[in-house]
């Protein structure tokens, strides 16, 4: 296979949060647009594919079109309240959550103010929503529908730059940085564009509970993922572990490897290898992989400690299943590294 | 009816948040420690009765053990983090919420980790946890549950300087500057001491969706409240609608008066008599007041415009009603006016 084409959008870079919201504090995030550059400049021999316009539409294959909705338009809404003047604030920040423990089982209305609506959709205070922020999600999503494209009509293989991430999000539901679903879009376009069975295997160093729960009921996309054990106190907290195996249709068709802290190539790439076996014995037609270069030792945000050889491993084992491919990317935040895991993985992809 | 006694505790200024998590600023908070002193000095010639401590058995009547147990132990878990040495922040402060949106109907696990697992309590990030939040919000409780004895065994009527205050709290949440529900402590407590019906009325002027919660779908306790309509985009925004008024044994037992920005005394005065007229009718033997004075036009959580003459005259309403009274303290933040207006309704509910 020759080297996969990179699908990228300019516009991937205008989400530049400066602040995560972590327990009442604004910290410096990682999840930064400067990412993008990091990983084009790795791969300077692939050919390059600016992502296509797609419309809301194509976001409703995967997505409540009320959080399509409220991404699209909140940082409006948000400048039309008093919430800079108040307080200095210029980005979405929610502050209210209508838990179960809130609503107690009795039926809510959608709060009007936009401070306390974001809360239905945004599970966490650090994913917040600025002036770039909708135009860079849905280039993000635009690259993985494209790459999917790509490889519906033939590519072997294709690599998405989507950024900011996409596989906390859930189907009415963002955080973890993520907004939209970008590995679920993916899937979904490819079961659209005639794919039988899909897999999407995620190396990203958290549990991938967006995807997870997009396709939890569905026995047609099948959803496999390693990460650290949300045992040890990582996100996405409360899901990530192995007795998650999906519901309905979908009984058997999710599947989780939690991982010690502290694990390294040997025993991740084993968790690689169960996984690939599992597509393969799915009788899977096209593959989506959710490329988190975060498990790297590397990495600001995991306690993994995998190499650029485990993941140019890991290229080797998934591109080794002969499947059409999506790589999309997913978290990877260490910025001297983050390219060169990507190359590697790509490499072992293409090679295998 | 001579002068109300007056069941307060030193330990309810121990709690004394410095800020509120706002859309991720960290503002001033107006719930200050500062309230009980405002309040003990305007009632001079009141009787004080300090409160008796009560075991957790007695929050278990109206909340879940663990949210207890959360409460009572979750600042020295907090200390045991990183927090302090990570990122400066000495208070618990959530930044992950379980939503119905994050979890998409896949049950969840607790979160092993404390800064992940507040989420699953508190519904809000402005009602923060610091070194003396539990010993005052027990003290609150207690406030409640010994000014509900007193009436049980005979008092005519006590006020119980509860705070924090309590009506945002429920059953296994705690939000809106509220962690213990006082006034719902105290109408259990009647109940568990031979009154057969008793009616919360709740003049705060925010919804109580704490103690809606609570007696949603119990017919043996009613609730009545008014307060500024959640539509106009205030606290607790997603509840206290007119249409919201029971379910199961307790359909029709919650009775809501949402009203206008800019209410005044003689609207405001209609509300509270229409819900004194509906406790008559219900044939109630006993009464809690959870008196939130901060429907007064100076305070500056609230956009009503009640007077000291207003809340006299619905302390004439209630305390009209003859009934035994458990009157609790709510909300009311403007330090040099709270006092008085406390004052004002005590007056005007034993004079009645």
């Amino acid at each position: 296979m020759s080297a996969l084409p990179v699908v990228w959008s300019p516009d991937t870079r205008l989400h530049d949060p400066r602040h995560e919201v972590w327990v009442g504090v604004a910290t410096t995030g990682t999840e930064v647009a400067a990412r993008v550059d990091a990983i084009l400049e790795a791969l300077p021999d692939h050919p390059l594919v600016e992502a296509t316009a797609h419309g809301d539409d194509a976001l409703h294959t995967v997505h409540d079109p009320e959080l399509v909705g409220f991404l699209a338009t909140v940082h409006d809404r948000w400048l039309a309240g008093e919430y800079v003047e108040l307080v200095g604030q210029d980005r979405v920040v929610p502050y209210f959550f209508p838990t179960p423990a809130m609503s107690a089982g009795i039926p809510l209305r959608d709060a009007p103010a936009v401070h306390a609506l974001a809360g239905r959709f945004a599970y966490d205070t650090m994913t917040t929503v600025g002036p770039g922020t909708w135009a860079a999600v849905a280039a993000a999503a635009d690259c993985a529908l494209t790459a999917a494209e790509l490889v519906a009509d033939g590519t072997p293989a294709a690599y998405a730059l989507s950024r900011p991430p996409g596989h906390h999000a859930t189907p009415a539901g963002y955080g973890g940085s993520c907004y939209l679903n970008n590995a679920a879009l993916a899937a979904q376009a490819l079961r659209d564009r005639g794919r039988e069975r899909v897999a999407v295997v995620d190396l990203d160093a958290h549990h991938g509970n967006g995807t997870q729960a997009i396709f939890w009921e569905r026995g047609d996309v099948r959803y496999g993922s390693l990460h650290v054990d949300p045992a040890a106190g990582w996100f996405p907290h409360v899901l990530g572990y192995a007795d998650e195996t999906g519901d309905g249709d979908g009984a058997g068709a999710t599947r989780n490897l939690p991982l010690p802290e502290g694990t390294g190539d040997r025993p991740w790439l084993d968790a690689v290898g169960d996984l690939a076996g599992w597509v393969a014995e799915a009788g899977c037609d096209a593959l989506v992989v959710s490329l988190g270069v975060d498990a790297a030792a590397e990495d600001p945000e995991s306690p993994l400690e995998v190499t650029a050889d485990g993941y140019h491993g890991a290229g080797r084992l998934l591109g080794g299943l002969g499947l059409p491919s999506v790589v999309v990317q997913e978290g990877g935040y260490h910025l001297p590294s983050l390219g060169g895991l990507v190359a590697a993985y790509l490499d072992g992809h293409e090679s295998a």
